[in-house]
């Protein structure tokens, strides 16, 4: 093991020296084809070799901001929900990723140029490439990303009937990453002593920069060049993201290019200013990362109709930042009673986890809801309760008033009507 | 509990009649996106509504039997073989995915016109629509299919110096496969008494159909809607697919649309002729249908170069048709000393599984091989040990006749070169 450590070692401090240099790995398919002229093959290759959906799936993101008009003066966000009622098992493919660019395009990354800076108060500053990243032991884990400002009520078409999972809870999504820890990089690098925070920087057009405790940097960290089999999308940060389990998406930066060790937050806008939750008191939370646990019923789910009584098997996924999700209870009576549903194995931790529940629809109108439960022990409140585990006046969520935007994690009301229907009920 | 079993067979028994009903399900994103005339949103709709990979990733599947010229009068397999040099963690991007159909392109198939029948020896006969299967109890597993003729060296290619794990290893894939247990409805139909196999069949132009035994069918096999998030692709069965884990991939019916439950193998063609495993002395196995342990080491691999000596992180995959991968051992000196490589948890059974290993290389010529046990026992054979228990003449293999196409489950040698270049050493 000495040996195995010192050569990793080893590399890691030549890494500077090393990015420059061009590694000359071979295309993938190079020499491999032949150069057969058969027309068969060349039509395979041109239909086959690299596939799409059926024409028939038609499901896709929808516009974030779009979906309300923002205020006079306002910049639209440049964000696409995630289609969470057409989920299947725990994965979102990697082309419905909910994205929030706040006002930017992904930048067009040439990955041969790219590099990953490692500086600040470290004995040994470095500079990776993303072949040199290649190059160090993986890690593949499965973890959900979501926006802080998921489901808040401050958006109309939140509480309207019509809205689907997609509206509801569609900035959230959740992936297979692979790459490598961050504290295995910030080990090579040395932290010094009275360093107690980092700051990510993107490659994106704004730069965008955000400070993390280094202790959460050197728990769960990583830095990842792989989602979901292949490298990360662009709209995800190609070809280098930062990913910071259950913490609010912001802090998982795109683009990456700059990790600075730092004995302080660096109070950016984006995180003194617009992400800091504001209460109606006047009082913020800053740095109030960890998403709280939640969980969404998929399918019955708002827009979509039951054919007729009988029985179905209620569909959903539940997620926490506090780490595995433990239990999940869902009631078809509208809250009068309360049962645990079946959750699918293996649980992820910080990840998406699907859950069932047998129901027999009688025909009547109803509310279905589900509660989560971490392994922390947190259960996923009620709007009742989150207004009264933030200290709101009565009535202040379902005004729709704006300036208080924590996790709203709260429980989702479904309601199923008569006809088959279903509805949106957040406030009942 | 009671009540719950009763609703759901009730469901069950009562879908023969569903089956033609238009459920009426909504639209995914009707009436969320609002009648915005903004040009910003319909450009970002454009763009982000279902998006792609960057322009500088090109890992494309490539062609099966194009590789090698096929006799005269054998038509070409409509196969494509996956980058697996490309696969980042454990899941192959669908749109990767290796696809072996025997002369027919996949059929376009409207899911709101699909049915799957179950009958033959059953009590209640069913016919289901994808949406009546997607009401019922689902289930997320992660499994690997493979085509039973992975790998074999009758093809030339595949002995080449310049072959990749594309060319070496690429009919084999992983996913994450959501569904219906196969068992779940065999018991809702009632098997009768005497029944010991199913017959399943496509609905590809040929009807591939695929003899089963009822205990494998009963055990882990899945009716699949789903894969990776999404549903199945059309090029792996949409709108579904037998999943019969750890088998050979031809049982995994595509397109499936009748699964008849009988009292023998029905001995098609592709199970008693094609598919039997013909040895030297003339004798075949029929039916012996589980893939062995196998592994193959990705990074480094056949027709990669090494930047020069230092340290690398090997990287691999190990899966069997027997369950979970137990052990990964890896030689970096061709074989003289081998030594555990560390495995990515969790560990799923029947499915890819990452490992990698710390190798300083030294910058001298040597051969890195990496064998698999699984929970079995079974141990991944060498070339030589993979003839003696076949009874394979001397020279065999090597001589690259063709009329034996077993599971070729073998070690798998990568040559690395004092310039850094990595070479197929198959039979090394």
């Amino acid at each position: 093991m000495q040996s195995r450590k010192s050569g990793r070692r080893r590399f890691l401090e030549d890494s500077a020296a090393l990015a420059g240099i061009a590694l000359g790995a071979t295309s993938l398919a190079d020499g491999q084809t032949g150069s057969s002229s058969d027309p068969t093959l060349a039509r395979l290759k041109a239909v086959h070799a690299y596939g799409e959906r059926s024409h028939f799936v038609d499901a896709i993101r929808i516009g974030n901001n779009g979906l309300d008009k923002p205020p006079a003066g306002v910049p639209r966000d440049l964000g696409m929900r995630s289609p969470l009622q057409d989920v299947v098992g725990i994965i979102t493919p990697a082309s419905l990723h909910y994205m929030i660019n706040h006002n930017y395009e992904p930048p067009d990354i040439d990955p041969q140029k790219h590099r990953l800076m490692i500086h600040g108060m470290v004995d040994r500053p470095m500079i990776y490439t993303v072949e040199d990243l290649k190059r160090l032991p993986s890690v593949t884990r499965v973890h959900f990303v979501e926006c802080r400002a998921n489901g808040v009520p401050q958006r109309k078409v939140r509480t309207l009937p019509n809205a689907t999972p997609q509206v509801t809870h569609g900035l959230s999504s959740c992936s297979v990453w692979t790459g490598v820890p961050l504290s295995l990089l910030l080990r090579s690098s040395g932290v010094k002593k009275g360093a107690t925070w980092i700051v990510a920087e993107g490659a994106d057009e704004l730069l965008h920069s955000k400070s993390i405790p280094l202790d959460k940097a050197m728990d769960d960290c990583l830095v990842v060049y792989g989602q979901n089999g292949e490298p990360v999308r662009p709209e995800q940060g190609y070809p280098l993201r930062l990913l910071v389990p259950g913490y609010q998406g912001i802090n998982n930066v795109k683009w990456l290019r700059r990790i600075k060790v730092v004995d302080k937050p660096y109070m950016f806008k984006m995180e003194s200013d617009d992400y800091a939750e504001i209460r109606p008191d006047g009082k913020s939370r800053w740095f109030d990362s960890q998403m709280g646990p939640n969980s969404v019923i998929i399918r019955p789910s708002g827009g979509q109709r039951l054919p007729g009584r009988g029985f179905y098997a209620i569909h959903g996924l539940a997620w926490s930042g506090g780490g595995s999700i433990k239990r999940v209870e869902v009631t078809t009576d509208g809250g009068k009673t309360w049962k645990d549903a079946e959750i699918q194995q293996p649980v992820h931790r910080k990840a998406y986890t699907a859950f069932t529940f047998d129901w027999d629809w009688n025909g009547e109108e109803t509310l279905l809801k589900s509660r989560s439960t971490d392994e922390t022990g947190d259960v996923q409140p009620s709007v009742a309760e989150y207004a009264k585990i933030w200290s709101l006046p009565p009535g202040y969520l379902e005004s729709g008033q704006g300036g208080f935007t924590g996790n709203f994690c709260v429980i989702q009301p479904w309601k199923v009507k008569r006809d088959g229907s279903v509805e949106n009920a957040l406030f009942s």
